[in-house]
């Protein structure tokens, strides 16, 4: 009998936003894995390093180091395959094993994050079971107390990343939208925001539902810095009841 | 000394799939509140049953019965607001009285949800947190195990009561798209997503991670029955690596 995998989503930040079911899956795992950068714990690791029984083997899968090519390079494509498949076989031996192996994914895993990698090579051969987490973007919405969508509002999630016009275009037809990956690209989502004229009710959370977080309308942010994890949180709601 | 309103998120559907925080703030609530149709419990009361302490006073919120007005008529949007007002003065009792009131939310009390109307009309007054909830779109591409979206995707979240036209443009011009508020739209949502040549990804989940959910191919799909809890999910993620 070989063992089940589950990707286990661990919400946005705060160890008491796992679900029920994802905090059994962690609990009960033979194994623990999680994607990490070489020397951090990984983020999914810190938040449900509370439900992992003392003792459980961990498998850190530990991304390569790439920042000298860039993202869009062949080179870099087949960089990052080569390292999910390596991963995916990396977990497929314990899984052989009759482990059961619970890889834990930040907010939820298939929206943005890497377990899909592993679940798109190893489904079809093993049982695998996703188990949702909240989003991010739910954790940040709800720590500001900001509705975000009613009714028939549209909602549009972004890259940060994605060219200063297509963002403007995108901002600008749409009732609410949420920003993912800011970073070094700030400036120009600024620059977005305001030829959307969406920039005066954009709301910007670092570190949500983390320690230290803070947020902030985005008008009043005095600098571009920002960390891996923020967002940039734009409501909808402008025919409320 | 007033007592402090909570919206808490009960996920979309699985009771196991609620938040160890929100299992916390069901549990230790004076009142627990939600939006119900008459003679009929709401979704969210029957997530969060075994959770609410055996005496809890309970606040049903009954929608009034509109169905004869249609949704964009004034007469339509001053019923409910006056309905929303009434029941955040009804919820402001309890919390005068110096109770903890939890309002039972399905999904994530701010994404599309009714809480937020209570939100918008207490927390100016009373001491409010929201407690994030997994969303129905989460525990629906989970369920069926289908990535979503990927690195520089954009995902667009669309209500399937919007007009032909506009839905077909959204979804030509998207890598991924979510349908809410499927129901009687079904046919106009398959001609929409016909035109913009995404019907043989779409994917079709009623009641997911609830008892007697299922999932098909839209495409596979043999009727146009399609209940309030359902989705259609067209996944991006064409660069896999
Ligand atoms: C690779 S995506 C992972 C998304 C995750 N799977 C989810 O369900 O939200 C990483 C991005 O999520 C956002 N993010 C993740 N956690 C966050 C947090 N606690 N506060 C603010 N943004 C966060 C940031 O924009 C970051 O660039
Ligand atoms: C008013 S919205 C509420 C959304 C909720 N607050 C959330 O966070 O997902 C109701 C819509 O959500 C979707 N929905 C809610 N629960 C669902 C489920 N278990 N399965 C499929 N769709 C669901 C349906 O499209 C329905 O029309």
């Amino acid at each position: 009998m070989t063992g089940k995998l589950w990707g286990v989503g661990t919400g946005p930040g705060d160890p008491d936003l796992v679900t029920l079911k994802a905090a059994r899956a962690v609990r009960e795992a033979d194994v623990v894995a999680f994607f990490a950068k070489e020397g951090n714990h990984g983020h999914a690791r810190r938040t449900a390093a509370g439900l992992i029984r003392p003792g459980t083997p961990e498998l850190p899968l530990l991304y390569p180091v790439t920042t000298e090519i860039p993202t869009h390079h062949p080179d870099y494509k087949a960089s990052i395959a080569g390292f999910y498949a390596r991963s995916a076989e990396t977990v497929a031996r314990h899984l052989d094993a009759g482990k059961s192996v619970a890889v834990l994914s930040e907010g939820d895993p298939l929206f943005y994050g890497s377990y899909m990698h592993l679940h798109v090579r190893l489904a079809p051969r093993y049982a695998a079971e996703v188990i949702p987490g909240v989003t991010a973007m739910s954790g940040c919405w709800s720590q500001v107390g900001l509705p975000l969508v009613q009714g028939d509002d549209v909602l549009t999630v972004l890259p940060g990343t994605m060219e200063e016009g297509q963002l403007a275009r995108r901002l600008a037809d749409t009732e609410a939208a949420v920003i993912m990956k800011i970073g070094r690209n700030l400036p120009k989502i600024r620059r977005a925001l305001a030829a959307a004229g969406r920039l005066g009710s954009a709301i910007y959370v670092e570190r949500g539902t983390m320690e230290g977080t803070l947020s902030t309308p985005l008008e009043d942010k005095p600098d571009d810095k920002a960390p891996y994890f923020s967002i940039v949180l734009v409501p909808g709601w402008e025919n409320r009841p």
